[in-house]
Formats: structure tokens, sequence, C-alpha cells
């Protein structure tokens, strides 16, 4: 039973308190008409977690903004696509710092919590100038969140937004989100970008942990192609406008509300994979049966991740062959002899043994479908996990090979 | 310095006393004139080592091959392609065994001496008939080597065999080898399976030592598409025909022939990356400066395994932000500020810092070579290892999405 309802056309601004606005600023320098730099803001401080790229090679951004989000707090997000400020040396720690403090002024916040995130092409000094033209001229608004999601875009081929509310305790609580760019992208490689913003109240450790619990089953069971990038932020602001008591975790209302988040994450993280690059259909694989979750989310993840099992989808192919193997290579345990695997609601294989199906059936359910389900149920125990991804085509191919820098 | 030279058109019976052949037929069923059934034999029971698939989703005759390798002796082995034989339940173990026994009657053999492999569709039980009937038609020679290495082909564009010689105590050893299909192959899966020969004596312990190790920096370091399949067998087998001395390692005799061991490993290797489905380039990895070795083999494979790595190499696109940003996320201990990067013999990222570099040059040096070095130095340590891996290509997809069972 959900509780939480859909907000038609909702995004990062459908909470209260939160505005939002994004310009023009050529970034790249080649003219694009293209919005290049936003803004998120919150009417007061916020509550604030972040998860960010387990990458070695952490983008200056990424390594500022985490610095300032050590004290739970933040009110605003200033961001651009066309240059990931990543190996960009000491030179990038300070455009990073710069940009926070250009948009503190701009945004009439402190510097301290400003948060920083940056997409785009690597190795390239962000074109300060430029930037700092693009926060001056920025205007933030109510009506501000799609022209923000469309700013942090970069391969994207549409803006990744959602909301919807729900009650708390009598109040009419909001929770929206953006993202972008799944896998990592050209020309030279890019990030997941998400932001979600809600007008609850929540208690700062509370709201860590909560993120945390969320990504790992939503934004973390994605994969396009398996790299990991150099930017990777999701952020979550809690403004607590909606003037509901503060959650803490371990209530009816608390779980509502992680419901709701949840639901948020989970749905952007689908957009997501749909919009992998050059891809055609969306895959879901769902392990059950593992011994622990961390069984079942190595099962959904190399089945999600196997290129074999992508291009099988993409060929509309019902081979259960390279499902099972995928598991089997998991490191999860796995006795062959039990395991399961139907594709597109047809059971492909029981117990170890194929089982006969009509494929002509398999093939037009594979192709009548955006999202291919596969389930793979490896009879060892409860514990279950879902992931995302994509068909592998050859328009990954062309978009990471064909085109350079 | 080595000691081992090339022997032209060498492969696996080019040690003393190894004789092989093969037949056609027609596995699959198709009325295909292809060699499918073939068998390789040691004219004395030979010391035996394995290495076989880590995935837990394994096939039949791997599984029979494991166990009947335990006594560390083996004297032919009988192989086909066209059908994997694996999750084919109790039938698949009851029709290796069968194998097993029509090849020990077959060669002359005592049927605790005959290996199994099986390479191609999974899922499918063997035509015991055909097996049966081919197996009674082989005709082993020293000739057949090449007739053997064609049988276990199946996607593979071209056979792969090597042999070398050295000289071990005043005696001459030969060491050969042939390998078939890296990676996971059309039309469900298939396989790595690889047989090296010598007719140099070695003590039991030695040969698996030496084969485990050997395979930890050659085919171990090999990925074509992350897949491990449910088939992969190699196989060492050392008859001491050659009248040498034993080896049993610890000695420079011992090295030496480890040396020519691994050299015909890393050919082999190399052979199957150049086979990759879908390549039109090796790519080498080098990682240097890790502080151990098994993070040298996680930087070198991390990056060649890269979908975006890989198809840069294929846009000949000197993109070392793809390169480190793989090495990030290797799970290798790295400091971004002093990680070295360089592509086809050119520096393009010192201590962290991009370098500047004439675009077009590399672009040509790249287009230029069937081999790209790709050079990564973490500047931590002093463990280094290699990986061989292909581009991705639009004929990647092709193979494994277009065609269907």
């Amino acid at each position: 039973m959900t509780s939480y309802q859909a907000l038609p056309g909702g995004g990062v601004t459908s909470a209260l308190g939160f505005t939002a606005g994004a310009v023009n600023a050529d970034v790249k320098g080649v003219g694009a008409a293209k919005l290049d730099v936003g803004a998120l803001r919150s009417a007061v401080p916020a509550v604030a977690a972040g998860v960010f790229t387990t990458n070695k090679v952490s983008a200056a951004p990424v390594r500022y903004s985490r610095r300032q989000l050590a004290g739970g707090e933040a009110q605003a997000v200033v961001f651009n696509s066309g240059n990931a400020n990543a190996c960009t040396g000491e030179q990038g720690m300070r455009d990073a710092e710069r940009m926070a403090e250009m948009a503190a002024e701009a945004l009439g916040v402190p510097v301290p919590l400003v948060q920083v995130a940056s997409t785009g092409v690597i190795g390239v000094p962000l074109p300060m100038d430029r930037i700092t033209a693009g926060i001056g001229k920025l205007t933030l608004s109510r009506d501000g969140g799609h022209q923000a999601a469309e700013a942090i875009m970069t391969t994207d081929t549409f803006a990744k937004e959602i909301a919807v509310s729900l009650p708390i305790h009598g109040r009419t609580v909001t929770v929206g989100g953006m993202a972008k760019g799944s896998g990592m992208i050209h020309p030279n490689m890019a990030t997941m970008l998400g932001f979600l913003t809600t007008d609850a109240a929540l208690e700062a450790e509370y709201a860590a942990h909560l993120l945390r619990r969320v990504t790992d089953s939503t934004f973390n069971m994605l994969s396009v192609d398996g790299d990991t990038s150099t930017n990777d932020t999701l952020l979550l602001l809690a403004n607590g406008e909606a003037g509901a008591p503060l959650l803490r975790g371990g209530d009816a209302e608390s779980d509502a509300f992680a419901a709701a988040l949840h639901h948020v994450a989970q749905e952007l993280t689908i957009m997501l994979a749909r919009d992998g690059e050059g891809a055609t259909k969306v895959i879901e694989v769902r392990a059950r049966g593992a011994e622990s979750i961390e069984d079942a989310r190595r099962v959904a993840m190399a089945v999600v991740q196997s290129p074999l099992v992508k291009t099988a989808v993409y060929g509309a192919d019902p081979n259960w062959g390279r499902i099972a193997c995928a598991a089997g290579y998991s490191g999860a345990a796995l006795d062959q002899d039990r395991l399961d695997v139907a594709m597109a609601g047809t059971p492909l294989l029981r117990q170890g043994t194929p089982l006969p199906f009509d494929r002509a059936v398999v093939v037009a359910a594979i192709k009548d479908t955006a999202r291919v389900p596969i389930e793979v149920n490896l009879n060892l125990g409860r514990y279950e996990a879902t992931s995302w991804g994509c068909d592998l085509t050859e328009g990954y191919v062309d978009i990471n090979g064909r085109y350079t820098t």
C-alpha cells in the first residue's frame, strides 16, 4: 500500500521553498544554444545528505562538495554541464570553490551551504569567465525546475524529473527530483547527477541513512556500461517547509516518506536506464531466493551488466543460458541444480533443467515491451534485489567509438 | 634472455609422443562440413594439471574432468565443438562419462586417464549417436595437431596453435599448445579451451603450480567481454618423452621451461584477443607501479574490460580520461595526483595532469597498429601486470545480438 501520489509535471521545485533556474553560458565554447549553467536553492538552510562516486579518480566538484557537506546542511546547488572539472589539478579545486563563491553571492546564500556539481568533458579547465557570467545571469523561480533538469543534460535525450506528494501527520509533504546521464558519456566521460528535494523535515542522521539505503536499491542497481564515473553525485535536500513534524525513522510516517523517496529514486533510475546510450529497451532483473542481500544484488547486477545478456535482449533472444552463466560468475552462492530463470514472463529454466517453451511467443513478448523483465531464482534463501540496465546496441558503439573529442 | 625458439607450424603434437586427429561428426546436426570431434593422445600416461572455470554454473565435462584429474595423470583428451553439454542435468554427466569410455576404447587408454571437453550451445543434450560414431572414426597421428585445433573452433576465425623448443640438460624439450574461442560466443555461449603439451618430465605438484602461475598472468588476464563461461578448461600434459631429467622447480632448467610455457600461453592468449568477437584491434594494458600484484592486475583488467576504453580504441581516440577513470574504479590503491597514462607510446597524463600532445599523431599511431599498447603507472609501488583484450565494435553487437539460436 502506497500513500504517495504522482504530481504530473513535477520535479525538483515541486516541494515548497525550492526554486531553480538555468542559463546558456556556452560552457563548451562552441556557441550551442543549450542551457548549461543552473542552480537550485532552498528558501531556508536544508538538512542535506550526499552520495558521491566511489571512483578514486574523483572530480574537483565532488571533492569540494563532499567536504562542504560534512556539516549536514546546504541551501543551494550550482551546476554546469559541458565540462566535468575532472583531472584538472589544483586549478580545478580553485574553480570549484570559485563557482560556490559566485553562486553564494548571486543567490544570497552562505558559501559553506553551496554544493557544486559538474558534468561533461574531463581534463579541460572550466571556462571560468563564461561560468561566472552565467551564474551572474541566473534567475530562480518555482517554475525553473524543468530548466534546471535541462541544464544538467549532456547526451541525455530527455530531461528526467518526477515528484510525488504524501500526507505526513496531516500535512502534505512533497518529494521531487531530477537526474541526468547514466553511464559514461560522449565525448570523454560524464556522470550520474541526481538531486532530490523535499519539504519534509528530516533529522540529519536519518536523512543520510535513508539516502544511502534508497541509493543502494535504486541508483546503485543501475548499470549502463559498468563504468563508474569520476563525477557521480546524488544530493538530498530536506528543508522542512511543509511544516510537518521532524522525521527520525522508526515510525509509520517515516516509512511512508521513505517509500515515497524510494519511488522517486527508482523512477529516476528507470529513466536513466531508458536513456542509456544507444538503448532501445530497459532490462529489469529481479534476483530472488538468495542467501543474502549482497548475493541478490551480485546476481542482479551481473546479469544486467553482461554484454551477452544485453545483446540477447537487443536481439529479442530468450537466451537463458547467458542469464544462468552470468548468475554463475556473479560470486553469489548458487547451486546450478536449483536455478530458475524466466524472461519476459516465460519460465525457461527450472531447477537447473531447460523447460520447453514456444520460442516465437517469447521473442514476440520481448519485442513488444519497452522494459524486459528477467527473473532469476536461486532457491536458496529469502533475499531479493532488482537491477536496471539497457540493451547493448550498435548505437552504443557508435556514440562512444565513432565520435571523438 | 630466452632459451626457447619457435617451431614454425608447430602445435599440440610437436612434442614427442603426442598424436591427435579429428573428424566431422555433424554435432550440430545441420550437415556442416566442419571438423567437430577430435582427440589428443600421449603415447604414455602423462603428468596432467588443469585449470577450470570458476563459474558456479559449470558444464558436465568440466565437472567430470576436474574429478578425473584429481590423480594428476592423463593420457588422452576427447573433445567436441558445436555443443557445450552445459545445463544438461544428469544426462549431461552420463554423456560426458560415455564420451570418455568411448574414447578410452577407441584410443586404447584407461578410462580414468581420459579428459573430456565440450564447447558450443548450452542446454541441449549431446547427440550421442553422432558423437559416438565420430569417436569411432578417429585416426590420430603426429600430423593431426592442426586438425585438432580446427575441431575445437566455434566462431573462431582461425586455428590457434604454437610450439617452441628449448634445451634442458642437453635434451631438446618441446612445448606446444592450441586454444579456441575467447569470450562467450554465438549462438548461446562458448568457452575458452586450451591444451598444452610437452615432452618434458614434470613433477606433478610442480606442473599444477606452474600451470596456475602461468595462467594467472596469461589466460586469466584476457577479457573479450567480461563473461566467464561455463566450460573454460585449460589442460597441461607432460609425458617426459624427451628423456630430460624431471623438473621440480627451483632451478635454472625449471625456470627456462617455465619461461617457454609462459610464452606459449601468452601467445595463445594474444591470438584469442585478436580473434575476439568483432575485434579489429588487440588492446594490451600494462599496469605498473602498483602496491601489490593484485592491484596491478585489477587496474590492467579494469582498463582492458572498460566498454568506454574498448570503444575509444575502436574509434582511435586517445581518450586518457576513460583509462584513468577505469583505473580509478578498479579497486586498486590509487592516488590520482600521481597517475601516469600513455597510449600507443605517447604520454597523455603525468602525475595526474594532462600533457599537451599532438592528437593527429596519436590517432595515426592507434590506427596504424594491430596491438594498441596502453600504459598506466600508479607510481605507488613495484608491482606490474599486463592484460589483453580487444576493441568493442558493431561487429560484437551484430554477432551476439542479431544472430539468434
